[in-house]
């Protein structure tokens, strides 16, 4: 059976009508693996195009020749929800005539069903199709699991491309993302590595300082109230957020309390957790490494959703409004709570939103964990450089110095202050900080507009302007 | 938690802003044993609406109130894939000022998607749902299988109102159709009686006279070559289609032949033959009982398909294209092998394609089932009453008094003969049942148009006239 099966990624450009100017779109579920970006733009670069837009639900470490095809000017358009060092500083410096549109997950779903992200060809990494293109992403050699961040592409782009490196006979079982959306499938010899979803931020911190600081988050929530029967959780992707969820486990058995759901964001962590009954079912947009891939395929309370239901707060309902806690990290935190996670301290763009000011305000308790000082830089700063997370859905900083409450909760204060935990004014860690570090450079910019940062909303919450030369 | 349930449908009709001459729809899983149809539309009258356009994938004997609502003018417009004669006969009395638009399954989604059909609110019953909406068919008192043709309804419909007696905790788990389609969730008492679903077209033929026609149909299978490794199968949900199945078996066992999928349409009978490992996998837009329900709940590779994706021919690919053989009936079929599926031989609306000419198409060998005589008529006839099915999607026509193959196929015809099959024209049996009836009788109709046939690529096919007073 031929089905759907054409000979090479350059003749789904062709078959798809690509032209210059248009826009093709991306998941990242291979994360640092990924090898059907670099693929797709290498061909489309080879074959002369010229100003094409990317809409990728985010960029990471293995997309670095994006920043090369920004150069050329075969790409004249970013929209993602997390870009990665490796193109951001060349965003940073002024290179795109275009400023980038930095959206929420939850907000990118939203954005292709009102049309506001057109995509001409979503070229969509499955680790396992048929010929007709069902696909799914836990069979294969490099099985990603959940295929989240797919599923609006697929439904909204105007053709499909389906890239794989594992076909199987039709009809394929499970499917994620059935024929129904499918124009074209390719074979190639690898969509990516799979070891390469574990790679930079979804590992758990080994240093003390992190170790301590996810200790006292699970504090945090232990004293907040909200855990109790019931309890749903999610944590960011960051190192020491990842680590509460082994202190988590200790609090959950000493309380007696059994969860509900875990969201995510989901790694062997969580996995554990599941399977050893401390929660129901984990609902899954994103797999942060293998386990949790093998877990998606095998383990029926172990659920994929897509990233609308995931996280779109423009839509009918999500799964990130019914959170009990969430624990996110931050690369400043400001005296009103705002916080960055889209550049760092000189300005220069090395992340993004993904998922966190739409859980951060989904949540009833959201916990911010950073080391006080970083890089000899404080985490804690009189104003953020950028805003990526309002301050008013963040609720409890915590770092190895303290904790500091948003005093929109002063209940909360009172609770933790109750359970005998080191509660200070932000303005106090801030202070600490400032003495050891010294006065915060005011980032220097130029007039020039390099990113546009969306918030859950659609709405633009802040600009990100050019460092200066 | 209250999520998005509401007191009761009149509560959800209310916020919905239901208004005269607006379009409500409703799927037919439960069959003969839906109540959720028949509580709504009384719902509706009782609140004074008028001019009601009703949208359903089928219209069943539970569904007889709507005979009524049409004559009172709740109800001006229907558009369905089946008819029954509940409702069939006072549509065929003229009753109804504007004609009925008469689809087929694989039809209506994509006359969805492209607005030919717009629904205001789609009433979604789901034998279990949680309170934001999450849904399936699989759990609970009522349980009815496949969701596979209320996905369209919840992915197009203006408004999604999902009506369950088995309310879970959220999030519901396994999900058919998730909490982003869904604005509001009723409980009931009861949304139908799941041994409904088995009623009626979809049980097993116990004459005679079907076995034979039922175990000749299998012999051609095996005669005509298509009888082999990756086999993939679909019947109609009439008795002696339904009587191949078990006879199929028999063949497949002799023959050492591994089937690939089973399409429909699903009852006990193919969950035998998926269990015996007959099939590798089974792909479901509805289930025919109980037992097939149950199947889709626990056997992984018993797959839950959309409507769309069992047959929509318009769209980008559909399973039904895929299909070895198929074995349908006929209330009458004629000389040049078109079938009509929509009324008796009286002209009297009885029934309707479903994926009768859907499947018809997509198959590679098409066999229509059906006594020659039925109710002292001719089921063969010079020129059907009204068409639902063109010739050239039929190649054989299966009675007890021979098989007749369509021209088109003369390889087919040489195939059969050559296993010493009882090989005649269809003008032989179209003689020979005269000889026994006599002359059919021409219908006799007024000039309104009570039903227009569209076909499965959204043309009008056919038109149905009132019955002569």
């Amino acid at each position: 059976m031929k089905g759907k099966l054409v000979a090479s990624i350059e003749e789904a450009i062709g078959l798809c009508g690509l032209k210059d100017g248009m826009t093709v779109s991306f998941h990242h579920h291979l994360r640092d693996g990924d090898q059907v970006l670099p693929a797709v733009m290498h061909k489309i670069e080879s074959m002369g195009f010229h100003g094409i837009k990317v809409s990728a639900s985010s960029i990471h470490g293995s997309h670095g020749c994006l920043a090369d095809l920004v150069r050329k000017k075969v790409v004249t358009g970013i929209d993602t929800n997390f870009l990665s060092r490796v193109v951001g500083e060349t965003i940073s410096e002024g290179t795109m005539e275009e400023p980038v549109n930095l959206r929420t997950h939850g907000h990118r779903p939203r954005a292709l069903e009102t049309g506001e992200i057109g995509i001409d060809v979503a070229f969509i990494a499955a680790s396992a199709a048929d010929c007709y293109g069902n696909m799914n992403g836990v069979d294969g050699p490099s099985a990603f699991g959940s295929m989240g961040h797919a599923f609006a592409d697929a439904q909204f782009a105007k053709k499909v491309v389906v890239v794989t490196d594992y076909l199987l006979d039709y009809p394929l079982n499970p499917v994620s993302i059935d024929e129904t959306y499918v124009d074209y499938v390719v074979k190639v010899d690898s969509i990516g590595d799979s070891a390469g979803i574990a790679s930079g931020i979804t590992t758990i911190s080994k240093d003390p300082i992190g170790l301590l600081i996810a200790k006292t988050a699970t504090d945090v929530i232990e004293a907040s109230g909200y855990l109790k029967d019931g309890f749903n959780f999610q944590t960011g992707g960051g190192r020491t957020s990842l680590a509460t969820t082994k202190f988590l486990k200790e609090k959950m058995q000493r309380n007696q309390v059994k969860g509900n759901f875990i969201l995510g964001g989901i790694n062997s962590l969580f996995v554990s957790l599941l399977q050893e009954g401390y929660f129901n079912t984990i609902l899954d947009c994103q797999c942060f490494d293998v386990t949790a891939a093998q877990s998606l395929k095998n383990n029926p309370n172990h659920q994929e959703i897509s990233c609308s239901h995931y996280a779109n707060f423009c839509g009918r309902s999500c799964a990130a409004a019914k959170l009990s806690a969430v624990i996110l990290g931050a690369t400043e935190i400001d005296t009103d709570f705002n916080v960055n996670v889209h550049t760092n301290s000189s300005g220069v763009i090395m992340g993004g939103s993904g998922g966190h000011s739409d859980i951060a305000y989904g949540a009833k308790l959201t916990i911010i964990v950073a080391p006080l000082i970083r890089a000899r830089s404080s985490i804690v700063v009189d104003k953020v450089t950028y805003l990526s997370t309002p301050g008013e859905c963040v609720d409890v900083l915590v770092t190895q110095r303290g904790i500091a409450v948003n005093p929109k909760r002063p209940e909360l204060r009172d609770r933790l202050e109750d359970a005998g935990l080191p509660v200070k004014e932000i303005r106090e860690l801030y202070e600490y900080a400032k003495k050891v570090t010294g006065e915060a450079h005011r980032v220097k910019t130029e007039d020039k507009v390099v990113a546009n940062i969306i918030g859950r909303e659609g709405k633009l919450i802040d600009r990100i302007y050019q460092v200066a030369k």
